[in-house]
């Protein structure tokens, strides 16, 4: 038989498929044509299937699916530190909401542009967002290569961005048109939470959701506080509260859920909504340790999140895997609660699957498999905090850090190697941000004053 | 005046001194003579005041004292993620000891040099360790240049090390004399735990420690499960107990102190013995969290630490630091708990005197301040995921890791500079560790079978 002509044959000590069963492939070959993944396998087998145009050896490295974002904020790097150890209502009213409500559409892109910059350095190829001034955070993505569903947040008072709900329908409609047809960029409507819209808003929005045909997410059940402000305003909890607008669905995206009973879980198991765990921004704001084992034997789809650096205050998806990992055998009593794998799994393919909650579940990235896009990570072996290699997937998990991430790939897309973007001229953007420090600060001491 | 000679003269743009007054100064200067700080402050003002032999223009760095690690099982690298996801008896009964009780000295050095390599390359200057052929743990930490003080456990049943307590106590003589007079070397006393030693052992092994005049430490108080053993064996919690025995003291160490009541958290306070705090370790064994602000604010020097790469799995303090002020705000409800500048205060100064309980508290390192050790390590600040500097300490503690550590410094020696290590042999290390997973296994087997 004729080799198969491809784009690119990427080859590794060690491959994690993240396939439906978790194979594990020594001395292993990825081969990439049109952005996508054409065969995956041992070395020995898939060169002789193949004429790549390019090759690239990774030698004694670890590649696995790109990890996945499935709850931040970018432009928020541009906050990192500001307003830290305060309590979750405190530091959005008093710290964080004064400042960013300043905030202009050329700061956004910056901000993004920063956090595009720290997840890509990390092996991150997607995410998704919630801010404001989308159409900026989608240039920076669109710039830097990565992959990304945009959400322009609302509430029931003005945004920077806009005055009513109506504005804001448009500017959906909108930034749909913008990046129409993009090949990386999508968008999902993002209402900010259930304390800080109306019953109204928040229906009428699910339904533009489902006539645009794109997700919905909404910040959910993330403290007892926000449960406690729930049911002052509308007489329910979070989850029966967004149950009774009927907006739980396969669309749906549920950040945080962190107080929530076991009817809740059942409930939004049974709607089929998709579930973001955020462990550092949660223990951070000491708003609680989510049930995520008990919402992952629920059936839910839990994917890994961040949330954005202003409360966590990093976005390294290789830290969070710990501490998800970590938390979960804490709060449960029981250190077998969470495995690597199952770690591993919500910072690949389930994370994918909340990004892209109405995409088939095998079209999306986050497994290396045929047909799925090509996005991938590395991670060097040859370092002496992930050997030895006895079981892969643990170090990556426990011990894996940005020190050791080799390669960042997009859609076939080389974005990040050894130290180098491909796409960023980080001294550049650096300067940039290091500008933004003194103009943060004006703005800090502005909303003090006032 | 004449400028003072010096050996070396290091500059950074921003320098934590973590003085009594936390002092942070910008564009500073360290002035390093004989191993040891001879000046610190703005570069301005140092640099017309020494003649310095070198100098190190670090840039846009954050210099603060080295990193030092209060509890660690320095050999343990080598089991690393064998056996996770375990309860802590069960893990170590059925998975570590039966592998390790067949450790050779040989492959606790290997193990030791590993740790250290991972240690140097995170910043970290110094450690307190607790394993067993304890003077091949000191030949790697010779080697590399770090400094130590080595623990050879013991238990009430045999150690591959020696039969009997008699035996023990001629090995704690030996292993004194073998590093006598060494600048970065010295040993301390080192039960295995209350429950798996004798109350005569414990007292004849502290009274070994008084009349040698070093220090003695002790797991304690780890989990309910300790505690409950404890209570079975001697009808006492584990802190009640061991102050019956008269073994808390200024000399004493206590590692993890996770169930503790008030009561002992005062008797421990009143005994001036120091408490290492381990996060990560006692959360993947969900061993449960320990109150760190209670005993800090009853006055008890907390120190932190990574425990053995066996449970964390990673020896990186950078790591330990987000997972202490995380957890701590967690456990207490309080986002205000734990703030970074206490938790790097834990990792610098305070695990130095973890590590040095009987020095006197300005002599050891973990400050940058005239007399002091020149043990320091940098952080390059030039790096999107600590961009941008709203304030540096936040930024160190919850968004710094390995990948922006540029700098460890032991004794005024550079032992790593941006990625380059100057006394360890990296490919070689590596070699002889991927040598030992086979072996490792092969142990591992014989155990299953026995």
């Amino acid at each position: 038989m004729q080799p198969a002509p491809c784009d690119l044959l990427v080859t590794a000590d060690i491959l994690l498929t993240q396939n439906a069963r978790r194979d594990v492939i020594e001395n292993a070959a990825v081969a990439i044509q049109g952005g996508r993944i054409l065969m995956v396998g041992p070395a020995e087998k898939i060169e002789p299937s193949v004429a790549p145009a390019e090759r690239l050896d990774l030698g004694p490295c670890l590649l696995a699916p790109a990890l996945a974002n499935a709850h931040t904020h970018a432009s928020m790097t541009l906050l990192r530190g500001l307003g830290d150890d305060l309590a979750l209502m405190d530091w959005l009213k008093n710290c964080i909401w004064p400042v960013e409500m300043q905030f202009t559409p050329e700061i956004v892109e910056l901000g993004a542009m920063l956090a595009c910059a720290e997840m890509i350095q990390s092996g991150v190829g997607s995410f998704i967002d919630g801010y404001m001034f989308e159409t900026h955070v989608g240039a920076a993505v669109d710039r830097c290569g990565m992959r990304a569903v945009l959400g322009e947040g609302f509430f029931a008072f003005p945004s920077p961005h806009f005055k009513t709900a109506a504005d804001a329908w448009d500017c959906f409609r909108n930034l749909k048109d913008h990046f129409k047809n993009h090949p990386r960029i999508s968008i999902a409507i993002t209402p900010h939470a259930a304390f800080s819209t109306s019953p109204e808003i928040l229906r009428e929005s699910f339904e533009l959701a489902c006539n645009m045909g794109v997700p919905w997410q909404i910040h959910a059940a993330e403290s007892k506080a926000e449960t406690a402000s729930c049911l002052k305003q509308f007489g329910l909890r979070p989850i029966p509260y967004l149950h009774s607008l009927g907006v739980l669905s396969e669309r749906t995206v549920l950040h945080h859920v962190v107080d929530a009973t076991t009817a809740e879980i059942e409930c939004i198991a049974a709607s089929g909504a998709k579930v973001s765990h955020n462990p550092e921004s949660n223990m951070k704001l000491s708003s609680g340790a989510s049930p995520v084992d008990r919402l992952l034997r629920a059936g839910v789809i839990v994917g890994l999140g961040t949330d954005g650096a202003a409360s966590n205050n990093s976005l390294s998806m290789l830290s969070a895997m710990k501490f998800a990992a970590l938390l979960a055998k804490l709060r449960s009593e029981d250190p077998c609660a969470l495995p690597a794998q199952q770690v591993l799994d919500m910072a690949t393919i389930n994370a994918c699957r909340c990004i892209y909650p109405l995409k088939a579940p095998e079209a999306v990235p986050g497994a290396i498999e045929p047909d799925r896009p090509a996005d991938l990570a590395a991670f060097r072996l040859d370092d002496p905090a992930l050997q030895p290699v006895h079981h892969p997937v643990s170090n990556l998990v426990y011990a894996g850090g940005r020190a050791q991430a080799a390669l960042t790939m997009v859609d076939g897309e080389v974005l990040y190697r050894d130290g180098a973007f491909t796409r960023i001229d980080l001294p550049s953007l650096l300067s940039e941000v290091k500008k933004s420090i003194a103009w943060v600060r004006k703005l800090q001491g502005n909303a003090a004053s006032a």
